[in-house]
C-alpha cells in the first residue's frame, strides 16, 4: 500500500490546490490516487467550495460514490450545487434509496421531483416508500432493500436466496424471518445460516427479533440498534409486517448528527450543517447571534431586578461584590443538573414519566450541594467581612443551589414532555433564568437579615 | 412473538420486584421470559443492586451472556460484585477477549489475576495480548479473534477458511487480506467473496484497506470506523502487520462513553459511571461538588476585582445594575465558541495544528458579535439611561465578546495540544474566567469614559 500518512493531510491539500491552480488535472488525479478514504473525506471538508467539484469529477466512478456517501449532508448539498444537472442525476441513481432521502432532505424542494424523475420505476417506488414516512421517524432512515427469509424454508434454500440477491440488498448479514403474512417472527444471521445444517428449518436456527416500528423516533430506534449491538434492526408497520431494515452504519450517522445538534444547543449555538472549517465565518456568526440576542434580552431582567433593589445597594455597597459569585454558582449548579438529565434523556436512561423522581432527586442533590457551599462560603465571609453578611451569603447559596439544581433538572424533562428537544433549554438559557431568580432571592434574604 | 411492549417497563419492573419479595422465583422466570433485549437492559439499569444478581442467576446461560455484554461497564462491575466467585469466573470465560478487558478495566486490580487464571492457555494469551496495549489505545479495544485471508488464495479456499472458523471469530463479514509477512494488503467482505468467481484470486476481488495502528487513540480509531461506515477496521502494528480487528459495535460503545464523558465535562460534572437512576444521590453530589468548589474558588476573583473598584461603585451605583448582563453575555459568547470548537475537535474536523486558524476565525466572530450587540445594547442604554453610560456598555460588550469568543475557541485547542481532554476547559470554567476578566474591562472602560 502506497498511501500517504494522515499527518500529511495539509501537504496533500496544498499539493492539490497548487495543481488545480496550475490547471494540471492529471497531476491532481495522481495526487489523490493513493489517498485513503479517511484522507479523502477530510480533504473534501477543507477544500474551497469550487475546488471540491473539480476534484470530485476526477475520481473513478465507484470511488466517487463511496466518498459521496461518507460526506456530511451539508457538504453533499454544497457539492451537488457545484455539479451539473446530469452529473447530479448520475450520483442520485447510484445512491441507496435511504441515502437518496438523506440528500433530498438537504436540497431545495424544487429539485426533488426532477431527480426522482430520473430514476427507474422500481427505484422511484422504493425511494417514495421511504419518503412517505414523517421527518425524524426511522421509516425515513431505513433501507427498503433487504433480503427476507421465509420461516418455513430450509437453511439451504435460504442461503440460495441470499446468494441470488447479493447485489440488490444493502445488508445481507442480518436476515429478517417472515411468516406467510410478512410478519417478522425472528432474525437469522448469515453466519448462523452458514454454520447450520443445510436441511434444518430456518425457525430452528433463528433468534428472537428486536424490531422497531417505522413511526418511532429515528434517534430512539438508532439507540436500540447500537445499544443492543445489532448490525441491523427490522423496521415494521403497525401490524408487525416488515417494511425495511435500519443498518448500524445509518444508526451511527443518525446518532452522530443528533449528538452534534445536542452539543451545539447545550452551548446555546444553532447546530452547524458543515464541519468547522467548511463553515464560513458569517455562518458561525449567524449560528450564534440569535441565541445571544435572546439571552441578552432575558438578561435585561437582571438589570430590572437590580434597579428594584438599587436603594438597598446604595445603602450596603458591599452586597454588590458578591453578585457575580452567587449567580455564577447558581448557574453552574443549574448547568450541572441540566447536563446530566439531558444526557440521560438522550440515552433513554430517563423517560418523560420519570419527572417526579427526577425532581425529587435533583432537589435532594441541590440541598446537599447548597448546604456544603453555604456553610463554607458563609463561614469564610463571616470571618473576612461580617457575621451578618456571612449569614446572608450562606443562606443565599443554600437557596440558590436548591432552586438551580431543581430547575436545571426538570427543564429538560418538561421540554421532552412538550415534545421539543431537551437541549433547547440550553445551559446559557438556564443560567440566565437562574441569574434573575437568584438575585431576587439574594436581596430578599439580605433585606430580611440586615433589616433594611 | 409474545413480547411485552416497551411502555410497560414500569409494570414489568414492579411485577418482578413483587415476585422477588414474595420469594416466587419461578414467577420471575416467567415474567422475564418474553421481555425483549431492550427491556432487559432497561430493567437491569433500574433494579436495585441486590435484585440484579437474583434475576441474573435465573436467566438461561446464553441470554445471560448476551445481556451482560450489553450492560454499561459500571452496571457490569456492580453485578460482578453481587455474584459468587465461581459465577464470575464462568461469565469471564464466556466473554470475548476484548470484552474481558473492558470488564477488567472496571474491576479492582486484585481480581484480574484470579480471573485470568481461570482461562484456558489460549484464551489467556489472547486476553493478555489485548491487555498489553496502553489504556485509551485502540489495541486495548480490538478483538484478537478474526479470520484473515491469504492474498494468494483463491476465493473458494478463502470461503472454506471462513466456514471452518465461523465459531471462533468475533466478526466474519469483513476479512483482512494478508501477504506472506502478515502485512494487511486489503480487505474483502464476505458478501464480495460470495459473489465472486470461486476460482478468482483474492487480490482481484479485495478492496484497499483502511487500517489503524494499535497505539492510536481509541476514540480516533472508532471515528475512522464509523465515519468510513465500515463494519470492522484492521488494527496493525508499526510494521503494518495485523494484530486485531476493531468491530463497529465496539467502536460505537467507545464513542458513546466518550460522548457521555464530553457532555458531562462540558457541563462541569464528573462523568457518571452508571445510568442516571442506577447512580445513588450521594454519587450525584460527589460528581458535582468538586467542580463547584473549584469554580466557586475561581469566582472569588470576581469579589476581589469588585473590591478594587468598590469606590467607583459607590460613586456610580448604576454601574452595578449592568454587571450580571455584561458578564452573562461574555460567558455565553465564550461558551458558544468553546462548544463549537470542542465538538469539532471530537469529530476530528479541527486538529491541534489548526490553532492559529481557529484563533483568527474566533476573533473575527467575536468582533462581529460584539459590534452587533454593542451597537444595540449601547444604543438602548444611551436612550434609557444616559449617553455616557451607553457608550460604556457598548464598548464593554464589544471588548468582552471579542475576548470571550477568542478564549472560548482556543482553550479547548490548548487542552488538546497539552494532551488533556478539551472538555476539561468546561463551559463553567470558561464562564468563571471570562467573568473576572470582563469585570476588569468594564470598570477600566467606565473609569476612562466617566473620568472617575
Amino acid at each position: 500500500m502506497n498511501s500517504i500518512p494522515f499527518a500529511d493531510l495539509d501537504e496533500l491539500l496544498h499539493a492539490i490546490q497548487d495543481r488545480i491552480d496550475d490547471g494540471d488535472l492529471a497531476a491532481v488525479v495522481e495526487a489523490v490516487a493513493p489517498a485513503t478514504a479517511e484522507q479523502m473525506t477530510a480533504l473534501f471538508e477543507r477544500l474551497p467550495l469550487t475546488q471540491r467539484a473539480v476534484v470530485y469529477r476526477l475520481l473513478p466512478k465507484e470511488r466517487a460514490i463511496d466518498l459521496f456517501e461518507r460526506l456530511s449532508p451539508g457538504i453533499q448539498s454544497d457539492l451537488i450545487r457545484g455539479l451539473q444537472d446530469s452529473e447530479v442525476a448520475a450520483i442520485f441513481i447510484d445512491l441507496d434509496p435511504d441515502d437518496r432521502v438523506w440528500l433530498l432532505d438537504e436540497l431545495p424542494a424544487a429539485i426533488a421531483p426532477r431527480l426522482l424523475q430520473g430514476l427507474s420505476e422500481k427505484e422511484r417506488q422504493l425511494t417514495a416508500g421511504v419518503l412517505g414516512y414523517p421527518k425524524d421517524s426511522v421509516g425515513r432512515r431505513m433501507t427498503p432493500e433487504y433480503v427476507s427469509i421465509r420461516a418455513a424454508s430450509r437453511v439451504a434454500e435460504a442461503l440460495r436466496r441470499v446468494q441470488d440477491r447479493l447485489d440488490e440488498a444493502e445488508t445481507v448479514y442480518t436476515l429478517p424471518v417472515l411468516d406467510g403474512g410478512r410478519v417478522v417472527v425472528g432474525v437469522v444471521s448469515l453466519r448462523d445460516l452458514l454454520r447450520a445444517d443445510p436441511d434444518a428449518i430456518v425457525t430452528d436456527v433463528m433468534r428472537p427479533a428486536q424490531v422497531v416500528t417505522a413511526y418511532r423516533d429515528a434517534e430512539e430506534a438508532a439507540r436500540v440498534c447500537t445499544g443492543m449491538r445489532l448490525l441491523a434492526v427490522p423496521v415494521v408497520d403497525k401490524e408487525a409486517r416488515l417494511v425495511g431494515m435500519l443498518t448500524i452504519d445509518d444508526a451511527v450517522k443518525i446518532l452522530e448528527l443528533e449528538e452534534t445538534e445536542d452539543a451545539a444547543r447545550q452551548g446555546g449555538v444553532e447546530p452547524l450543517r458543515r464541519p468547522y472549517f467548511a463553515t464560513p465565518v458569517r455562518s458561525l456568526v449567524a449560528s450564534r447571534i440569535v441565541w445571544l440576542l435572546v439571552l441578552a434580552v432575558g438578561a435585561t431582567l437582571t438589570v430590572q431586578v437590580l434597579s428594584v433593589f438599587e436603594a438597598t445597594l446604595e445603602q450596603v455597597t458591599v452586597l454588590a461584590l458578591f453578585v457575580p459569585l452567587l449567580i455564577g454558582t447558581g448557574g453552574n449548579t443549574g448547568n450541572q443538573a441540566a447536563t446530566t438529565v439531558t444526557r440521560a434523556l438522550a440515552l433513554g436512561d430517563v423517560r418523560p414519566r420519570d419527572l417526579g423522581r427526577v425532581l425529587a432527586r435533583e432537589l435532594g442533590v441541590g440541598i446537599a450541594l447548597g448546604s456544603l457551599l453555604g456553610l463554607l462560603g458563609g463561614g469564610i465571609t463571616a470571618v473576612v467581612y461580617d457575621p451578618r453578611i456571612g449569614s446572608v451569603i450562606g443562606l443565599t447559596l443554600l437557596a440558590v443551589c436548591s432552586m438551580a439544581a431543581t430547575i436545571g433538572g426538570i427543564m429538560p424533562m418538561i421540554a421532552r414532555v412538550l415534545r421539543v428537544d431537551p437541549a433547547v433549554f440550553s445551559n446559557p438559557f438556564i443560567t440566565t433564568f437562574v441569574d434573575a431568580s437568584g438575585l431576587v432571592i439574594y436581596f430578599l434574604i439580605a433585606k430580611a437579615i440586615l433589616q433594611i
